[in-house]
């Protein structure tokens, strides 16, 4: 059985125009966000319907080609890229881009896997509703590739991630067998919950082709700060004390460190207020009352000791704080590459992290740079090391080295190596050096009960050495 | 290998002292709750510590002796009742009822599986926070139990079921490997989350030992409600309008039937205010502002249409309305047996599956008496069927075809036949029935995976034919 003969039963099955094989049009396919990975597939498969991706990958068993699910192809770890070897099939779900259903009365909606993140806003937001999952590349990313990697962002603190906000998925297994688990239900006990197996295996079990999405009331006032602080250890009590006067209202607690703030001011001027030694973005939400929300923060912030400070006093003022952090990474990437870390820890043990792994960074490299920002509201970090030769130079000779003295104070303090960007290909080995070895030895064992032919995604952290 | 070497292995391991095989020593643990399901097991071990509890699994294997994992032994159908074989060992996890950790500032805290459920919210509150699980056995059942059934009760609407409350778990795996998945991590994205395999497993995959739970602020406002509304529909219509006006401060929403008022007042006379088609317990509570919290609700009360209404002034007020409530289960017991169930649809479904299911269980069985109440908030009614016949004569004669009906009604809703309770020993044939083929035969796949050798909790659903 060959490759053509694959690929004219795949033509026949999805139709030719579906099936990407010149290399201009699968180039997109091959190379990852960062690019850092760049796979030669057999081709590109863009299947349309549930029944089709059911029929491909039956096709796919018997023809014994692996399969790469790709939805945006935003991993930040080549999770979506395939191999080198020219035999596996990418399968794009761009066009399962259908909503199967919104029920507004049961804060739930169904959609297919291909619907982009920022689509699926907007369809919440039409009923009046809101989907809070919100990431730098929600225009392009998609909600099955969402699920895959069990995605975070920027509204985790109030919403959690991905994981909890799917109520129920549909996958087609590699055998082409469809699981429907689609479900509206917020309590279940009729046995296991299959969904949690799927969500977070990065396309190597299955290929997720929609999802019941929880929705939520949408929020009608807002408070937004950014402020000043001494010292790590203040911000985190700051987040323990917010949380405990504004409970779920508090939506947003990201933490910058002052070198990013220098480096944005270096970019962007006087866009940048102050300097602080950390300095906090603080939203709170609510479904109603912006005065009495904003005073309540004004008031909070009052009795409070901080170095600096700004309330958003308008939409455009708001929007421009959150751009300064949204605009972080790509004003690093200018001032040229670095180590990045995602990693997470008990936000309790942020200042502890902080100050131990800075501590052995500056003993190994003396004079190295550290840009520390993120979701400090669920103790995760984005923690990018570079310049640790002069110059920067060479600095990805330095990587296994920083990467081993930050992930060994991530462990020590009970932490991740991957907080929300996933393993993919990037990580794989450093999951292998930090994992529990019965942990992972686990999860390999589910995947040759879903995936015994190793066919979905291969090469990748479920396959073993 | 005899029982006798097994047991005299076992009491050197754990001491004499905790291996139980006196008549009246065994008897507490071999009948279930309910007192439907009497087992007879081999001994009963009440091991001290998860090293012990390790031990234990690998002797039982070597033995090949079953073992059924035991907490508060709450269960409503009969999870946790050892069969009638007298092989089986049930394993009490009580003596595993230390704090391991209390993380106030990362809103966690790390318990022993033999904690009681009050505890754990006592040991919360003593940090200045809550853990929110509540249910009825509270006093009794012990947290590895609830994560076993995935446990639901009356905070979910806000707060999500035992499975959303669980951070990590520790599970002594049947071979006597120890599996450490404690964490305090939100977000974590290094492999796939074993945890939800053993969430809701209802002690077939292995013994949980301990488990990281979320923390949440302490609510310090409340505002409670007892309403009367016209119709289901108008019920839910409110369940919305509550969410969107009040957020995530909506902690309680229960509904119950002018029957069930009715019956309330047969034993409790003028404690039941009023009489209403449906009759609504809200509660909604905040970190700060009682007065306004009140305000607000009187408020939007005050611009509904009810049928009647009483807000609570006081705590005691508060406690008597919610009184109403829990007495519902007892109160019925009173009047003779019924036929329970547990029953889970979209919220948006439930006025459609009392029309449904009320006009067919009429149709078979003129004159029934239906109690429906519950978690309306969560898409979740006990649903309690009597009466089939003049004098409840020969009810359970009537189960299997009240159950069809019932249950056919609600997976045309796309509902469940368990929300909150499990399957245990009851339901495992409605399981078989209703659930789909596909994903019962993956969980069974699962199982063998996990515990080849069948001994972890027998008999029970994930044992297959």
């Amino acid at each position: 059985m060959s490759s053509a003969e694959f690929l004219s039963a795949l033509s026949n099955l999805i139709g030719t125009r579906y099936v990407l094989q010149a290399r201009q049009d699968i180039e997109p396919f091959c190379l990852d966000m960062r690019s850092r990975y760049l796979g030669q597939p057999l081709a590109v498969a863009l299947p349309g319907t549930r029944a089709e991706v059911a029929e491909l990958a039956r096709l796919a068993q018997r023809f014994c080609v692996p399969l790469v699910p790709q939805g945006g192809n935003t991993s930040t770890c080549g999770a979506a890229t395939p191999d080198a070897s020219g035999r596996a099939l990418v399968v794009g779900l761009r066009r399962l881009d259908r909503t199967i259903e919104v029920d507004a009365a049961n804060n739930s909606m169904t959609l297919e896997a291909g619907v982009t993140l920022a689509r699926a806003q907007q369809i919440a937001e039409e009923a009046d509703r809101l989907f809070p999952l919100s990431l730098a590349s929600e225009g392009s990313c998609q909600i099955g590739g969402n699920l895959a990697t069990n995605a975070g962002g920027l509204a985790v603190l109030r919403y959690g991630t991905m994981r909890d906000l799917a109520l129920g998925l549909e996958v087609v297994l590699p055998d082409g067998r469809v699981l429907n688990q689609l479900s509206g239900l917020r309590k279940d006990t009729s046995g296991l919950d299959l969904k949690h197996l799927f969500i977070g295996s990065e396309g190597q079990l299955g290929l997720i082709t929609a999802a019941t999405l929880k929705l939520f009331p949408r929020p009608r006032a807002r408070a937004t700060a950014l402020v000043g602080v001494a010292d790590a250890q203040t911000a985190i009590d700051w987040l323990g004390a917010l949380r405990d006067r504004f409970a779920d209202r508090l939506t947003t607690f990201e933490m910058m460190s002052a070198d990013c703030l220098t480096l944005l001011r270096d970019y962007q001027g006087d866009k940048v207020p102050f300097i602080a030694p950390w300095t906090l973005l603080i939203e709170l939400s609510d479904s109603d009352g912006q005065q009495a929300l904003e005073s309540a923060l004004v008031e909070w912030l009052a009795e409070r000791e901080m170095v600096d400070g700004v309330i958003a006093q308008s939409e455009g003022e708001r929007l421009a704080l959150w751009q300064l952090r949204e605009d972080m990474s790509e004003t690093q990437k200018r001032r040229g590459p670095s180590i990045k870390h995602d990693i997470g820890v008990p936000s309790s043990a942020i200042p502890a992290f902080l100050a131990q792994a800075g501590l052995a960074l500056e003993q190994a490299f003396p004079g190295c740079s550290i840009m520390a920002f993120g979701h400090a509201g669920d103790g995760n970090l984005h923690y990018n090391v570079s310049f640790t030769r002069p110059r920067n130079a060479d600095l990805f000779d330095d990587e296994e080295r920083v990467n081993r003295i930050v992930y060994d104070v991530v462990y020590r303090l009970n932490g991740t190596l991957a907080a929300e960007h996933g393993i993919g290909q990037l990580k794989t080995h450093w999951l292998e050096a930090y994992k529990d070895p019965l942990a992972l030895s686990l999860m390999r064992s589910l995947k040759t009960v879903l995936d015994p032919n190793g066919l979905m995604n291969p090469g990748k952290w479920l396959s073993g050495e």
